[in-house]
């Protein structure tokens, strides 16, 4: 396990637990079509900071890396729904993106923190769940390529901790992403009805 | 002359006009960084698009290769930018986008088909102006990197058109872009004080 796959879980309070497993592994079709949302979501949210904080010249350049990784791996992802046979189709959302957006606050600066902030845990969370797909799913090629997206998520992780890093007092940043990890557990801690990437 | 060059310029109901190539001219800088906005705001688009409309697996599939694009081209412009010593800053827009955007009808699918048209017009007059900076420049490696540009957005205007012409009747589609065409050249008629890409 490299070193910053350990420090992304360490960022993550509570792990997922196994019924989450179980719903995805028995849902794969329609994990994966949620995947593909997930993706395309990921590199919304890069492109709306972009548009939100113009001129911020460290945030524009990282984001624009990972808003063109994010659409890589929707192209990816949607090559694999093509395979499957899957439709493209609109997915009812699941509670937990709205509920961490919901975390975020309204006014300058604190609100550029916990976007950055809020954007980190859910790729940390992406990148644990998705190598729980790639350790249960049985489909090894469908594991593998589960395999070959982990770490592009654990280093979005990363570079969002750094840009609140360059932007924001270090405590400032460790006390808030203290506080926001607590609720991200939490939002996850009863299972949503739907399979869900976060459910 | 390229046919897909040609096909964009008759696209276009009037040229533009010399006015606007002395105005660009004379504020490169400022042209420069509203290219910039330019591109992002290209995909940002393309993604809301994508957004809007998930389940059209054709629209989903191209315009993801559109996004990653304007991305592209966001990333090499921002590095001229930095070259130059041009601070990345927000501009205010020319009023063209949101006079384009307004001329889009709000009820599905006649929403969708307006869309696409004035995203086809917005990417047949980058076209045509980022050849004119091509071709005027005095700076000839800036004007080499406008030239390495335009092929791209002319192709761009091909997708719009050719997404258009896979969801809708052809003549319709052919009739709505004659209107939409003038009405894109008639918000060009007075050129705006601001020097913009689309001003
Ligand atoms: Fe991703
Ligand atoms: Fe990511
Ligand atoms: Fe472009
Ligand atoms: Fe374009």
């Amino acid at each position: 396990m490299s070193s910053s796959t350990l420090s992304v879980i360490n960022t993550l309070k509570q792990p997922t637990r196994w019924e989450w497993v179980e719903q995805a592994l028995a849902h794969l079709n329609i994990i994966l079509l949620d995947h593909s949302h997930c993706e395309r979501k990921a590199a919304g949210v890069a492109l709306n900071l972009m548009f939100r904080y113009p001129s911020n010249t460290q945030l524009v350049r990282q984001l624009t890396a990972i808003a063109r990784e994010e659409l890589e791996h929707f192209e990816l992802v949607n090559q694999w729904l093509e395979r499957l046979g899957i439709p493209l189709a609109p997915l009812s959302a699941p509670p937990y993106g709205g509920g961490l957006a919901a975390l975020v606050r309204r006014n300058e600066p604190e609100r550029l923190l916990d976007s950055l902030l809020v954007s980190g845990l859910i790729e940390a969370r992406s990148h644990e769940r998705l190598g729980l797909l790639a350790t249960h799913c049985p489909d090894r090629e469908l594991a593998e390529f589960y395999r070959s997206l982990m770490a592009s998520e654990a280093r979005h992780y990363g570079v969002y901790w750094v840009l609140a890093d360059t932007y924001f007092e270090r405590n400032v940043v460790k006390a808030r992403l203290e506080e926001l990890a607590i609720q991200e557990s939490e939002l996850l801690a009863t299972l949503h009805s739907e399979p869900r990437i976060h459910s």
